[in-house]
């Protein structure tokens, strides 16, 4: 709390899942702030983020809040959703107190945080971003692959939905990351195939650190949950 | 120590330089091992990631090694490196000491340690990759801006040397990542504008956490250092 003074908005990044690779940084700041926001999809849903922090810091006695983005993938309605969340918190900041919206891996990757950011910081609050391990360095380090050596390029793509980026992106580089790929596996194996590609050069990592957990190549006949990447490595074709 | 067993190898990504940065389990590993291993590019060479790990990790007692990559950028020459830096930590996994060789940022963006774990496994020894926070993500955060949105792609080129991958780069993704920009920040500015792209959009990170810190835009004047990286959205353009 800082009384008399408005408190100050913090995006944390808390890691891909396993409670450990929060950084020091982030498991202090999580600690020392008055209020955690939770993105969520709908109300009262499960928290992943949330999840991820329990066993790492002491929630008693925090305020938790939800804020709400849609599914839509579409940035008018993250902008509105971003200005909701973000009228919420800035009541809080004048209070006094000091929030952090948590959210999976990393905050620039991806992360619905950043409309947040730009709203609250406009309007003159003081922001910043900690940074956290992405879900696509955690899936390399499982499955004990580099994602890029020496004059490699590397792209990340959001999914599999826009077939011609990840096209293009194995036409121009030696490793493509595909995020949320778990209704793209035959897919991608197709793409790969078209392309002359073995698709042996591809690496399945899927519920990592769950009890569904698969690290293997691309099998087509599985089913995968939500957190599933692949990553594609051409030279190990 | 693992009397009558033999030890383990980690490789440990530090994250970008802020020690706070790095996470528990990196902190954790760090601590419980017997040797820690340094790469270097010369004998003797003052190291960024050891710097980076000492105030939060006690380092007396522990058997520090160096392991040297020259700058060479050639697969053969990593490989052999990799080769001569395995040996040497093989001797010490056979004594049942476990090892951890720190790396900066995260362990599978460019590191050399994935030559050094390729060889060592592939003698049956355990090994275990442990992520950490790459330098872009850091950068990104600093200069609070997003590094991918929605359906957005993002690519990482290890350095502008090779003009063709940036531009390529630039043609298929709405936002690039420059690695050791340093000495290329007047040419990546030359090729925005070629691409009818405002110079604008560009982001330089230079020297972050250090004294000669830089965020801001592309300034053609101004020299930089080893660690700095650009960051181009061309919706920002």
């Amino acid at each position: 709390m800082r009384p008399n003074k408005r408190g100050v908005l913090y995006g944390v990044g808390v890691g891909p899942g396993d409670p450990e690779l929060i950084t020091m940084k982030a498991k202090r700041i999580i600690e020392e702030v008055d209020v955690i926001v939770v993105p969520v999809k709908s109300k009262g849903e499960r928290s992943t983020a949330l999840e991820i922090i329990r066993p790492v810091v002491e929630l008693e006695g925090k305020r938790i809040l939800e804020a709400v983005f849609s599914m839509a993938k579409d940035d008018d309605v993250y902008r509105q959703c971003g200005a909701a969340a973000g009228d919420v918190i800035a009541a809080e900041l004048d209070l006094g107190r000091d929030v952090a919206v948590i959210t999976l891996g990393d905050v620039s990757i991806y992360s619905t945080y950043m409309y947040v950011n730009d709203y609250v910081s406009s309007m003159g609050y003081e922001t910043a971003v900690i940074p956290g391990v992405t879900s696509f360095c955690s899936g390399a380090a499982l499955a004990g692959i580099p994602l890029a050596l020496g004059n490699e390029g590397l792209a990340v793509v959001p999914s599999a939905r826009d077939t011609s980026m990840v096209e293009k992106a194995l036409d121009v580089f030696d490793n493509v990351v595909v995020m949320k790929a778990g209704n793209s596996v035959s897919r991608l194996s197709g793409i790969l195939r078209e392309r002359g590609l073995d698709p042996g050069c591809a690496t399945v990592i899927s519920g990592a650190g769950m009890k569904d957990e698969y690290v293997g190549p691309l099998d087509t006949e599985r089913e995968y949950g939500y957190f599933t990447t692949v990553i594609v490595k051409k030279n190990l074709g």
